[in-house]
């Protein structure tokens, strides 16, 4: 391959995390066969999970774990169980339906530090793994880079497995980037700053332009989520330099 | 679910039509599976319905029958079969697939109100739903406000089950969305008063923003059209709160 | 059908080229049992082909050779391997896995006119079909007009059978598309005159907005490339005047 160093499964640098936004049994079932080697996370997307009827979604979680695919529901959905006192059984039912990791998140709903901190233990405790996100989903209620920061930095003192930079399925326009996809200005260090190591983080890149960008940055290992199913392999190229954008660095 | 009074099927209110641009047998499958409770009828898009394998539109037709999803062809097709006076082959050869609907437009071709209204009798006497559509496919071709407000009461009053607003595949410059897939200013509040009762329209939203601001705007029943089939899912949990933009408005 | 004319399978003029950027077994066979009747080619895009399972590779290009598509890898894999002097094993590699086709480009690395030359041969020499690309995937490497002009009479001279005209999977600000993916002026007239029948290029057209206008200038039977597997038979539609679109055209 024209880019060197790409890491194989299971790997702990180098993750795709995939956004699953309805994706029937041979749907899945297609995209492990093709990607499950270039795929560390599924995650169903938004509150979708709790839309699924029992058997295909227990179909879903057994053909993730057949092809060594993390598979976890989105964040809001747990903002909503916290967002109403259902925490616990949130926790509990993850754990029933069998899904290894969870995400905690606080992009619409405000959660309070304790609580978090709380929910953290909590998945921990249940042997899950757990990812937080930062960042707002709505610009509008952008609080101050300096939060973030902190939170970060909380967050994997806690015993976050990585930190998931919210970027959403769109791109754009929310968590940290601006209205054509791209970072706000001097954001990006801060949290680099934060997280000490790039490897703690993951940073949705749902556009090709922004996988590019932080492939071209920091290497074809760095880690990346909100990726569409249907441009799995097509990241994968992009990492190691079987695709234009990429492969044209090595010439220059 | 944090937003109350989501229909279940077989609903009146609360439709979501997707739009089928040539899914095949496993991906239409895989829909069913996943979204059939959230999916009220599945349109055979543009003229595509005449260019499958005659075996492979039954199977289609019956897994949509099974699934209690009513399947039916673009109102393009019927379009062309009366610019070509084939009317009533038209009807027939709908009922002989086994077609539970048809739809009938003019975004198109210019078709007279006694042809309009011949083209819904038939129908019904055929036994077949009636969905009609409003407005033209290229903004070229719009005539008056005055002229939809007159058709969409004259529809109804001829049977039609609802009224589609036209509003094509892209979202974008057609129908009543402009450049950037926003109503033009006005003309919605005469399309409302004009049928008397929102539940008798069915708005085409293929964007996530249109589908965001109608739900905002009439609840998590409003009647949606051209949804992308991978989309199905998605804007069910953005019916119901489980989607940060919707989820937002509870806090607010 | 609204438009006449419209060429069937095996055909020579009305090419259809799907671009494949990670399809499953399913998804493949949906592909084909749905539109093959109007896919002529099916591109494994950029090099993706090598990121397969060969088990999973086999079973595609066997679906495929079943249903009459000719498959075959993108051109960015054989640039790879010129560039690391591989063009042999390259070839050998094509037949052997079973690729009836193979596409020869520069679109990222440069390549001489002899060793472009030398590939064709190679290719022709093993039995195998070859389309040859010109033009530049990022418009920062573009060179002059007349360079594309000399090298499309060059590689039909050499016996391509068809050359592609460069559009990228985004259609946007690559190969003769602007950032708003429309030709840039004056540009096409002289492709034209170079290949001295248009039938002897296949244009990459992946955006609605493309297709439509190469309809409208020459015809259903021109032949696209570059068509997301999706839209394949919004696509064919397209041709035959089954979409408003072009439908349109015969009411003016």
């Amino acid at each position: 391959f024209p880019i060197d160093g790409r890491t194989n499964k299971p790997r702990t640098e180098g993750l795709t995390m995939v956004i699953d936004k309805g994706l029937g049994i041979n749907e899945t079932k297609d995209l492990f066969e093709v990607a499950a080697n270039y795929v560390d996370f599924l995650k169903l997307g938004f509150g979708t999970s709790s839309l699924y009827d029992q058997e295909i979604l227990s179909q879903k979680i057994n053909l993730a774990k057949e092809y060594g695919v993390m598979i976890y529901p989105g964040g809001t959905f747990m903002e909503i169980a916290i967002s109403q006192n259902k925490l616990e059984e949130y926790i509990s039912m993850a754990c029933k339906l069998g899904y290894p990791a969870v995400e905690i998140s606080d992009g619409t709903v405000n959660i309070s530090q304790e609580v978090r901190e709380r929910a953290i233990a909590m998945a921990l405790d249940a042997g899950l793994l757990v990812l937080t996100e930062v960042g707002k989903k709505n610009l509008r209620d952008k609080v101050q880079i300096e939060h973030y920061v902190k939170q970060i930095r909380q967050d994997l003192g806690c015993g976050a497995f990585r930190v998931i930079i919210e970027g959403r399925e769109s791109g754009k326009d929310a968590g940290f980037y601006d209205g054509k996809g791209r970072f706000v200005a001097g954001e990006m260090e801060q949290i680099l700053e934060a997280a000490g190591d790039t490897n703690l983080l993951i940073w949705e890149a749902p556009l090709k332009h922004q996988q590019q960008g932080l492939i071209t940055m920091f290497g074809p290992n760095v880690n990346l989520g909100n990726i569409p199913a249907n441009e799995a392999l097509a990241l994968e190229a992009l990492r190691v330099g079987l695709r234009g954008d990429t492969l044209r660095l090595q010439f220059e």
